[in-house]
């Protein structure tokens, strides 16, 4: 018989990897608390008619499409929004806005499996629907900021851009906006001289070259400074100078929040997907070359959905990568001795008529909130106990015939190899003290 | 443009609808923890060819089938136990037993929609494995009856059987295993007379037709004594007797563990699936038509999946239907009032200068831990307190010039109309005292 195995590109999650999983979800939990966002809950299978309603053609390509039993087109999310905007298009049409969403969870791309890379993956995602303003810019970059120290990275950078800034540009010399996607695509994946051809033959300026050139040399980590060199470089375009001081203006907000914030700007920076239209943004760790979160503005994603319009602003991490991150960091051993700080307890009965003895010990240790096993395997003490020893538990406790007529059991450390009589009332105190 | 729909059988959670399911979860994985139960995540898709392994003909019409972009034939999985015993029949065979193994999340399957059944559900599933003995039964009683509790149900009751009682029938009859089979699934549905005729027609004993039609009728919340009445209505049906007997010291076990578990025996009792080979159990509501939550023993289960023979028992309880049922139970009001219980906070800058002010005090009362919003759609103070009212926040706090100066804001307490100048420094203590 040939072995079952995972599905190409899937995973399982052993307990100390889904213990960490869990732990980088609560910590995204708590952060969408912090920050008054709501949680919910859309399905892994929409119809594939949503799903690639505003996803590019190579995120559509990467998806995993089927019919349903009722020959609807169907697909696995691959990534929140989508449902999230359908949600806001409809069912919560006419609720006041703003709304503030959350959502985490597994999403699916049928991408080429690599280290950190899955086609299954879990996402945490953060929607702030209904203002235009930087100050929901700047909740984005300040959430993103709190949810990466929650789980305990200590190193990592924002990098920020406007896509304003660019399409500024091309709109004032008229390039039409399919060609404008495919510079960003360009742009997004660092071929530069790729995009500035394609920008070239589109018949712009010569001032408009020139700039462009300029314009992704332009980064730095000293915001301010650089968003200005952005505005004083872009003067003559109009919303490209808008955009540049609407970053400024963002910018400054999350300097001013007195938040310790590590950004830079990068004006060369873009994202792949065509509906963004204000400030983009990435996290990034030094020495990983994965992004472990981006979003950024789309104002007129609400409106392709079906909706009103919304202006709206996003952002999504990478659970997995978090997770990757943290490993690197070497601070996931920290993080999950944390999460995992409960002691073990094994109840062992001596002898077979004592099991509904040990069951009612365990049950009481479990009613004053004791983590408790109980020995199922009809083991002798000697070899439970080496079982317990192996497994690292931190205590036995032995349910025996003589202690259990005066009320009480034989509480074993493991580690110190010491035992003691204890009444059973004081167990649970014993144990958690 | 039409309007974007969930696909047929899917729903959304808006957010109390969310947070009663994360809370379930949530009890879910305290339970598992009490019992030292470890999680373990694996992929929604599996192969069809696991999937199917040990699914009867009806679990495997109502998959989700397709093949993936590689011409893999796969499904979203219909349950956990599939995954569950693949990793234990692989990855952890060379582990010590027992193991006690918890998953939590969503699962899919091709049923017609109907109140409290979706095509996505969310299910807890506890496995262990590695222990035939009564106390590895009694546990799944006692875990189901904890997690029932802890979720805020008061009216429930545990229907448990054995299909070792009839499996011995009818093997010393020599009825063959297919036929068995379709006699456990009419079984299930209650068809008894239908199950009758199938057995008369295999030809066995007038004895057994007689014993068949007496065993049916068996049930009762005196649970022991039931369990005697059966032992003894299958003399001389060896097996049989055996099974009776094992049932009767599983529930020996619950009943002496001092925990308060309201079941009852049903010899009739049978469940669909033909892996069970031992007790097996259903948690019922007063009421509802719906079993929340079952399983039981699987001894072969995981040679099935080409592992080493190992004792196994195993429960699912469904997490949409113990929210049904705490709705019902009008116990989802309390559970999700407890649930939502932290104040909300809305953050007000008092003029568009005082915005990242308005930020900084946000971050400091989120660093205390309180969880805040901020006000980001630029209204005028009354229209901010009006929508925070609406909204039925507990507490605005406007960051204003004056009151800066002096290193305070204003804390209105919403429901009391009373507001009060508080130094920054205390707002923390103040919004959660």
């Amino acid at each position: 018989m040939a072995e079952f195995k995972t599905v190409r590109g899937m995973r399982d999650f052993l307990p100390e990897e889904a213990r960490l999983l869990r732990l980088v979800e609560g910590k995204a939990k708590e952060v969408a608390c912090l920050y008054g966002y709501k949680e919910i809950v859309t399905p892994v299978v929409e119809s594939y008619e949503l799903l690639s309603a505003k996803a590019g053609e190579e995120v559509k390509s990467r998806m995993f499409v089927f019919k349903d039993l009722g020959e609807r087109d169907v697909a696995l999310r691959p990534e929140f929004t989508a449902s999230v905007a359908r949600l806001v298009a409809t069912t919560l049409r006419n609720e006041p806005r703003p709304f503030r969403l959350f959502s985490v969870g597994s999403i699916y791309r049928y991408d080429e499996p690599q280290r950190g890379r899955y086609r299954e993956f879990w996402q945490t995602n953060y929607e702030l629907m209904g203002s235009g303003r930087p100050e929901a810019d700047a909740e984005m970059l300040l959430l993103t900021n709190s949810l990466m120290r929650a789980a305990g990275l200590n190193k990592f950078a924002l990098k920020v851009g406007h896509v304003g800034v660019l399409r500024g540009m091309l709109n004032q010399e008229k390039v039409v906006d399919k060609v404008q996607s495919a510079v960003m695509q360009l742009m997004d994946k660092k071929q530069y001289d790729d995009a500035f051809k394609l920008v070239e033959n589109a018949g712009v300026s010569q001032k408009c070259m020139l700039t462009l050139r300029k314009l992704v040399e332009l980064r730095g980590s000293d915001v301010l400074e650089v968003a200005d060199r952005i505005t004083e470089l872009v003067k003559g375009y109009e919303k490209s100078v808008e955009a540049a001081r609407n970053l400024g203006e963002i910018l400054t907000l999350v300097l001013k929040s007195g938040c310790k914030v590590d950004m830079m700007v990068d004006a060369g920076f873009a994202r792949g997907l065509e509906y963004y239209t204000g400030m983009i943004l990435e996290v990034y760790v030094p020495g990983m070359d994965l992004a472990l979160g981006g979003g950024g503005r789309y104002d007129r994603l609400i409106e392709l959905f079906g909706g009103d319009p919304t202006p709206a602003v996003g952002v999504a991490h990478g659970v997995d990568r978090m997770m990757l991150a943290l490993q690197e960091q070497k601070a996931m051993e920290k993080a999950v001795r944390k999460a995992g700080d409960e002691r073990t307890v094994l109840v062992i009965p001596i002898g077979e008529e004592l099991r509904s003895d040990a069951l009612r010990v365990s049950q009481m240790l479990r009613e004053a909130g004791v983590c408790v096993e109980v020995e199922v395997m009809g083991r002798k003490m000697a070899r439970a106990l080496e079982d317990a020893d192996r497994r690292r538990m931190s205590y036995a406790v032995m349910v025996g015939e003589r202690e259990l007529k005066e009320g009480a059991v034989v509480v074993r450390d493991l580690a110190k190899r010491e035992q003691k009589t204890v009444k059973i009332e004081e167990v649970a105190e014993k144990l958690k003290g």
